[in-house]
Parts: structure tokens; C-alpha cells; sequence
């Protein structure tokens, strides 16, 4: 019926053609139907969604003030919600935040594209650290940016080699916009940037007039003490950080409400940004999401959910105490969801993936969070879904995977 | 405290320069503590919202359901809502129709950005109606895109036109890549595109190698037995056009759940943008939205809700006829939620608003939704929000201002 024949690939744009697909969710798309431990799936468990208190509030947000939850709402997000994330920020250290920095997105996710997209052209450079969560990647790589890795040890970003990465990209004329980071309980590393390279980091920003995009997704998992007093980068120069929060791993994902703070002058482009991307993210999610802080909800959960991570990062830990083969290391997280485990130099984690699904297990293979294409002999466990005994079950099947592997020269 | 200072608007890249606000939401904004007669906004009645059957399905969504309804969802949608749409297609005649096709989106605003995104490079040109949808607009500009407008009549696109502006662009080595169109009920001009001219609009489109994008947010919208009987241009050819649909008109907004249609190919590239993008749209009101489907309840509130669109259409269409200025006309809409009101040439719609806002009315000044800068003596009426007393009440105040502006010569 065509007289023309269509060649979709020619119709395309550049970013059309540059998308690629993320290597996590494509991996959790392929396990979907499979009976395996999954230490590859990084959601928070569902056995920690408050599904009675939640059903209850929505039902009760919808009859009460359904005539606004339920219709369109302001860009920036519901303006009492808002003023909740405020108060938030500023219970964190970030004192000078106001309702003006603020916009709500859904996800994290939609806060780094959007602040990708206002800030990024063609060329641009974008530091990552060296490994770094594959959804932050993916955004900056959309707006076409280069991206340069700056490597971490167990303090985080290591200094020196940030400041000769910068060195080495102006000597070659290349303009540098900002770094990404992740500063507490690293996906996919779990390591947490000390507090002396937080305020040199800062320095180095200054100096070099980059913006840092800082990502506290696990702000509030933290386990210890310690890494409870931590403080953000945007409480020590709120002027050079857009700051992203979320709700996904202290409430439910599903709802898809996070937010940013930026500059004011940022935020209001991030603002019409989004306008265009999206008019508002879901109304009755920031609803429910008000009246979970009202009720203290996510407040009084808190020392119960990091508890209850805390569990299974043990758990793993010493399953990997117990099993993990010579040669290999891994992070001790002080928070979040995620621990990185380095295989001796040589060793496959993708090509040993295969051989860990048949035998009843998934991890995500660390390479495809090295934007500089190392990172083969690493892998990225969660411990954030399965039960205790099911992670400490799946370590084993993992390393006996990798211990066979091992004695038959394959790694 | 800094050492550097800094230039935000020297940080932005190309598109952080060129966003634009739409002129629609700064007039909302604008208008949320005045008490006046809003023929402005352009959402549903919230007096359509099934207020009492959403409170009961989320809370038994989530009690029954929850741990997938607030976990992390698939990006292209919740499957059992993506096979709901497909069903949707097929009885709106799009026969073809299958899951790998379809994109749930956050609002069709994101259907529009995401393909802009994945097609449009700076210099490409999209061509659209005169007028068109601001958001349209907003999200093909954020592509770079150069916009170039097609006159309507009251039939829809003028074809005779549409084939100067293709040749024209094409002698000036211009490449056109697709058209926006809004067959049903057009925002914000009312005007249905007539039979025959869909099928030349696709010859058209064949001929040139041009995708068209068919926003049919108004689809269920109809008040006439004719308009429920045109024909999608995805229907009379699909591997052409990207055809979005939408739950906010027929359901509520505030769920933000809208779906896509496109060819297999390019639908793979939305996805992948999308999870660039934000990963999903509220995985909670997709479940929702589903029960919503399951149990009927769109279904058999259409016919209540057509009607009640139509009086609301009615009521306007009297008071115009009995207080409109001599010299003035106005579209006929067989459905939807829009009248497109033209005054006297030389009037100015925008000049006057203050003195109409002064007088308790509002209304949207036509001039931003025509991309060549044109209709500055239009503007857009929307019976959706008021009762129909309120809207004749509305109308004639507005009416008795433009009636002064005239009589003093100012218009």
C-alpha cells in the first residue's frame, strides 16, 4: 500500500541513534520469569512497602481532595510537598533551601535527565566516577556528552586522579561541565566519599567552575554512625550542587516520586524542561507521598529499614567471608543496597553469568558501569531483595560457579 | 565563599537557552488565587472524576496487588495495561496493533518529547497546524526542531496549503520530517480534519517520506454520530504515524497515564529513551488505570461524559451567539473541549485580557498556539472546567469587554 518505502534508522535523530538500553533492566526483563536468587535486581524489597498504611491514604487522599490529586498539577510538584522536601534538605545540613530550588520528578531517574539536558551539549564533558550507576550514565550519554571516569578506591573519589583527569581533558581543549556523583553507599560500588574529600571535591569544583550532581538516593539507609553524620555536598557549597532525593527506597518506587534541588536559576530551567518533558509527574503518587510525611510514616519506619538492610548486607558479607574465592576482594558498605566484588585480574564476570543463572543465581556484571570499559572481573551484588538465608544461599551458588571456573582456567 | 564565580547561563546547553514557558501554564499560575470564570484551563471537569470507585480501586490495588504496584515497573508499561491499549486500537481501528508497538507514558506531553527526542536534530522541520497544541509545540521546539505552520479551515489542515509549505521547505533544501496533527477536536481550535482529507494527508505523507505524530487526546470526546465514525490516520496507515492516547480526558489527568502507538522499530527507540528518561511512569496509577479498564468503568461513563461536555458546548456556543462582536466568528466543535474565537481583524486577544480578567473571565490569547506568529487577534475558549451557567455568565463578560475595547476604537 506504500508507494515510499520507509527507512526508520533514516528518520532517526542522533540521539535516536545513540540510545542504548540499560544493561541492568534488560537483564531484569531476561530473569523476569526465572526461579533464581536474584542478587542482580536492585529495587528495595517489597517486603518493606507499607501496603496497609498506603492503601489506606490513598483511598482517603482520593475521597478527601480527589478533585485535586486527580487532575493536572503544578510543574515544579504539589506545593505542599514541596515545602516537605525543604524542610527535609534543610534537616540534612542543607540549610538555605527554599521552595524556589525545588522540583519534583519521577524518579531520580527524570532529575538527571532533565538536568542533563539543560546543561549538556555535543562535546560537553561529564566526570563519572569509575564504576557509576548506569540510569546516571545513560542520561548524561543522551545529552551526548563525553563521559570521563574519575576511579574510586574505598574513600570514594580518588583526588588525584580527579585533578589530573581535569588536567589531561583542558590540556586537550575539552570543556568540562560537571561531575556526577554518588556520595553515600555508592550504586554499584557501596563505598561512601570521606569527609575530608567532600570538602576537597567541593575545592576542585570551585576552582575549575564545574557544577556536582550529587545523588543521596540512600541517603537515609545508612548503617552506622558514622556514615549517618555524613555531610552532603550541596550543605558545604549549595551554590555549585544540584542535589537529587527520592522516595523510591524509603517508601515504594512504584509511586515514582523523587525531587532536586538546584540553584534557583537552574531549578527554573529544569522547570520549563520538564514542562515540556512532561507537564507534572504523577499527581496522586505526591499525594500519598504528603500524607506519608504528615503521618511521620517514613520517619518512624526508618531505624527498621536500615535494620532491615543492614541484615542482609551482613548476610552477604559473610557469605562472601565464607565462599568467595581466593583472590577476589569486595566493599564493605556502611549503607544502602549494594556491595562490589572484584574478581582476580582476568576473570569474566559476563561470560561467567550464564553458568551463575543455570545454577540458580543473578548478579549484574560490573563492566557496563565503567564508562572507560574496564571493570571485566567486577560484579554488583544487591542484597536489597532476596531474604538472608536466600542471599547467603546465592553467594555460594555464585562463588562455587567462579571457584569451578577458577579450576577449570577459564578465570 | 567562592573562589569562582559562576555563570549559570553560561553552564546551559543549547536547549537549556532556548526553553521556552508555555503560555498556558504561566497563565494557570497566574490566574490560582483569582476568583474568576476560567475559560482558560483546558483540564477536565473535576465533577468528572470517579472520585469514589478510584478511592476503592487503589486501596484494593495496592492491598491486593502492591508489591508489584509499588515496586519499579517495566518502562514500555505494566503488561496487562499495555494489552488493554492494544484492545483499544483494534476497536478504534488501528487492526495491526500489538504490544511491542505500544509506550505508556506520562501524559501524552511525554509521548510528544520522547519522539521529538528520537527523531528531530536542529534544522529538521516538523510542520504543525495553525494553531497547535502549545505542549506539541513546546516539545518539538525543545528538539531544535524549525516549526513550520499549515492553515486550517474548518475541515482541518488546508491540503492546498500543506503542499505549498512542503515544496517551499523542500526549495530551500529544507528536510521535513513530520507532521503534528490533532485530527479530533483540535487543541485549541475545536476543528475536526474531515474524511477525505485523511486520506490525501497520508498520500501526502507517503509521497514525502514524512511520519506523521496523531495526537487524538479527544478520541472518546465525540458529541456527533459523524465524529464518532472518523477513521485514525494510524488506522489508514499505520507503519506512517505515531498515534497517542490518553486517560486524562476520559479518566483523570492527575494519573498522568497516557500510551503511545508507533512502528515496531521506532517504539523500541522510545522505550529506550524513556528509560533514560525516568525508568517508568507511575507503576500505581497504571494499576489503577487497569482496574479502571477491568472493571468497566471508562467504558460506561463515556456516553454520561459526552454528554456532559456537550452542554457545557452548547451553553458556550448560545452565549457567543447572543453577546459576541459583530465581526467576530468561532469554530463549531463536534466534540473535545475547545472553541477557537476570532475577533476583528486588528483586535488584539492578549491586550485585552487584564480588562477581561478585571471583569472576572478568562480566557487563553491565540497568538502562542500559531508557531508563525499570527492570531494575535484569536484566542482560545475551554468549556471543559465552568458549569454552563458559569460560562454564559463568562462569555458575556468577556464579551461586553471586547464590545467597550471596540467602542472606544481600541479594537
Amino acid at each position: 500500500m506504500l508507494k515510499t518505502e520507509i527507512d526508520y534508522d533514516e528518520m532517526l535523530s542522533v540521539l535516536g541513534r545513540r540510545l542504548q538500553p540499560n544493561a541492568i533492566r534488560k537483564l531484569t526483563t531476561l530473569l523476569g520469569n526465572r526461579e533464581v536468587i536474584s542478587l542482580a535486581a536492585g529495587a528495595p524489597s517489597f517486603e518493606t512497602f507499607p501496603i496497609e498504611e498506603l492503601a489506606e491514604i490513598s483511598a482517603r487522599v482520593i475521597r478527601d481532595r480527589g478533585r485535586f490529586a486527580l487532575q493536572y498539577g503544578p510543574t515544579r510538584g504539589q506545593s505542599a510537598l514541596v515545602e516537605a522536601v525543604v524542610a527535609n534538605l534543610r534537616s540534612r545540613g542543607i540549610e538555605s533551601s527554599n521552595p524556589s530550588q525545588i522540583v519534583m520528578t519521577t524518579g531520580s531517574q527524570q532529575g538527571l535527565d532533565l538536568i542533563a539536558r539543560v546543561m549538556l551539549d555535543p562535546g560537553d564533558v561529564a566526570l563519572v566516577e569509575l564504576p557509576s550507576y548506569i540510569g546516571g550514565i545513560i542520561a548524561l550519554h543522551n545529552s551526548a556528552a563525553q563521559l570521563a571516569g574519575v576511579r574510586q578506591d574505598d574513600g570514594g573519589i580518588v583526588i588525584s586522579d580527579l585533578r589530573e583527569k581535569i588536567e589531561r581533558l583542558h590540556s586537550e581543549g575539552r570543556r568540562i561541565k560537571c561531575i556526577y556523583t554518588i556520595p553515600n553507599f555508592q550504586n554499584p560500588s557501596g563505598v561512601t566519599l570521606a569527609a575530608e574529600r567532600r570538602t576537597e571535591l567541593i575545592s576542585i569544583a570551585d576552582e575549575h567552575d564545574l557544577l556536582i550532581i550529587e545523588d543521596d538516593a540512600y541517603f537515609d539507609l545508612h548503617f552506622t554512625e558514622d556514615a549517618s553524620r555524613l555531610v552532603p555536598l550541596a550543605a558545604l557549597c549549595p551554590d555549585r550542587v544540584v542535589y537529587l532525593g527520592t522516595y523510591s527506597k524509603v517508601l515504594a518506587p512504584g509511586l515514582r516520586t523523587a525531587w532536586l534541588r538546584a540553584p534557583e536559576k537552574l531549578a527554573a530551567k529544569i522547570e520549563l524542561a520538564k514542562e515540556g518533558a512532561d507537564l507534572s509527574s504523577s499527581v496522586l503518587d505526591q499525594a500519598i507521598v504528603i500524607e506519608a510525611i504528615r503521618e511521620r510514616l517514613i520517619e518512624r519506619r526508618l531505624p527498621e529499614l536500615r535494620k532491615f538492610y543492614q541484615v542482609r548486607c551482613a548476610a552477604m558479607l559473610d557469605a562472601l567471608d565464607r565462599f568467595a574465592p581466593s583472590g577476589s576482594r569486595w566493599t564493605k558498605p556502611a549503607g544502602g543496597f549494594f556491595i562490589l566484588m572484584e574478581l582476580s585480574v582476568g576473570t569474566d564476570a559476563t561470560s561467567m553469568l550464564p553458568d551463575a543463572i543455570d545454577n540458580g543465581v543473578a548478579y549484574v556484571p560490573g563492566q557496563p558501569f565503567f564508562v572507560d570499559g574496564s571493570g571485566a572481573n567486577t560484579l554488583r551484588l544487591a542484597y536489597s531483595r532476596e531474604t538472608p538465608t536466600a542471599i547467603a544461599d546465592g553467594v555460594e551458588r555464585m562463588c562455587r560457579v567462579f571457584q569451578n571456573a577458577k579450576a577449570q582456567g577459564q578465570a
